[in-house]
């Protein structure tokens, strides 16, 4: 039972992408793993830059480079031939080459037969591993934090990458145990939990965030809302399995309506938390309250401020913004939350 | 996006089944759908009698036999040479040949070749379908039960076809809708929900379940606990994609621990309902208790009647025993809840 890894330095492939919200994955990796992160490749009609030197595939090969990074999505249905020639130079290169992509490189026979050809790796992170358990429910070591959130695509990831990379800054013992496959990429390591079959999920997570040192924190990425109509199982697995010490609910704020669903309005922020709580119970009745992370990017500064001030003022926890304020007093919360 | 599908009528498989017991997802079969059933398969040193004719693959493939269906494991990690000899036989004779094992039907050569060779089907009902849609949540017509329960084996199959059974018996239009294999075959249709990827729980179960006429009652089949460690994603997803009107609790009397969990004891009888009802009231804000399915197979017939009758004061609704009492009364109290 491997999960994926993948090895670093990574050449980041930016190929034609015409803005950095196109490249986001990549720029998501840049940004929060930079020592992992040698070069960027970009076609010449890119404006993007992620900061990164560019290189080719031949001289990212020479500079050690390992694996190749496709984390921006086509427009179409299919790879682009230039996109797909990349990835069989890279191989050629002795490069791994890895994607979050739904098509996956594995359905490409040109990559498929330059990784045999070659001898190296297709990763494609949103596949699960081959084999997994099922989950025990039994008690482990270490301290785990995971993020639950009011809806999908409203911070889990950003939050969790944010609170590791403080905890890593105050010198603690911390891993980020990614969930989905833009974190994935980040990490060079992790599950894709909403892709494992359904009686796996708690397993996978198990699987992901092990017995640990007792002081040692896994901060694991959240999937989707208990309150999805659609991914509710997803993430009820991920509750159970994580056995979270602390969970830290993340909403965006202004957002009343769950995105895409008719009919399903966010829920009240006390019922999310309660149930949330509840529902953790099951397998780590100590389970608390961390605090919120409150995504305010829609709001003004004044406005944003006075909504996370209310939210505090209303629920007595620790707001932040994670992009805005940081997450230090939420940090600091959970950490004197430890010995209250 | 396609359920699996078996023709009838059936040749049920014993083969060289010891017991009753080693046989039960056949005799469940001849049990609940005699119609769907013309011959067993005997090897002449089985004792095992469903009650039906003895026939060989010729002469049931004369009599119009449609489907093999295999619902007995065998013993060991592999199919014996003389199961697959009796599958290739029975696709020579043009019939299709469903298994519920877990070794798949697919996975052995011998009987791949020979479904390919006549032109027949293969069906492991445990595979999902190759494409599913994600779940919607958008309210649909017909009533919709669901069984749903403290653990897992506590008889949720078994309550939904005899619940099933008995409107029928009343003229009420009613399907049953399976969700693990053995339901699968009885009915020869249905979609094994725990092994769908995770994304797609609540979506397989609005496809096995969809709108129907205004009095049709579907007749669900749960799977696992919202309490168990293990397979509670599982759980919630097909509580949020069955939008059931009703749900029946399923408890088997005197099992006080989690069957193969250690450290989850079953939780008391109340908080299953609340927990069940809560949950379920985000796609279907009207769902209610039908009653309680009690599995008294442990205890004697004066204990049992005993402790149907003390959880039925205690909580104040119907509890019966499907095997023992029938289940009558709770269909009677499920339809008396839609006038009131």
């Amino acid at each position: 039972m491997e999960l994926i890894e993948l090895n670093a330095p990574y050449l980041l492939f930016v190929g034609d992408a015409p803005d950095l919200l196109m490249a986001k994955t990549a720029k998501g990796v840049a940004h929060w793993r930079p020592e992992r992160c040698l070069a960027q490749l970009r076609y010449p009609e890119s404006p993007v830059d992620l900061g990164l030197p560019d290189m080719d595939v031949a001289s990212a090969a020479a500079a050690g480079a390992k694996t190749l990074v496709l984390g921006l999505a086509p427009f179409g249905a299919s790879l682009p031939q230039r996109w797909i020639d990349t990835c069989v130079e890279a191989l050629a290169h002795g490069m791994d080459v890895a994607s979050g992509l739904h098509i996956r490189l594995a359905s490409i026979p040109a990559i498929v037969d330059a990784a045999a050809r070659y001898g190296r790796r297709i990763l494609d992170v949103r596949n699960p591993p081959a084999t997994l358990p099922c989950g025990t429910g039994l008690p482990r070591s270490g301290k785990r934090l995971l993020t639950v959130g009011t809806d999908c695509c409203v911070g889990k990831m950003f939050t969790a990458l944010a609170i590791q990379a403080e905890m890593a800054a105050r010198k603690l013992p911390t891993s980020f145990r990614p969930t989905g496959q833009t974190g994935i990429l980040i990490e060079g390591y992790g599950v894709s939990v909403d892709a494992v079959v359904a009686d796996f999920i708690s397993g996978a997570v198990e699987l992901l965030a092990p017995a640990n040192a007792p002081e040692h924190w896994d901060i694991i990425e959240g999937q989707g809302s208990l309150f999805h109509p659609a991914y509710a199982g997803v993430s009820l697995g991920l509750l159970h399995g994580a056995q979270a010490d602390v969970l830290v609910v993340c909403h965006e704020a202004g957002r009343s309506q769950m995105d895409g669903m008719e009919g399903y309005p966010i829920q009240p922020m006390e019922q999310v938390i309660a149930t949330n709580l509840a529902m953790a119970r099951l397998t780590n009745p100590k389970v608390r309250l961390g605090g919120i992370a409150l995504n305010t990017s829609r709001l003004s500064e004044a406005d944003a401020l006075a909504a996370i001030d209310e939210l505090a003022q209303r629920l007595g926890v620790v707001v932040v913004d994670p992009v805005r304020t940081g997450v230090a007093p939420l940090v600091d919360a959970i950490l004197a939350g430890e010995t209250a």
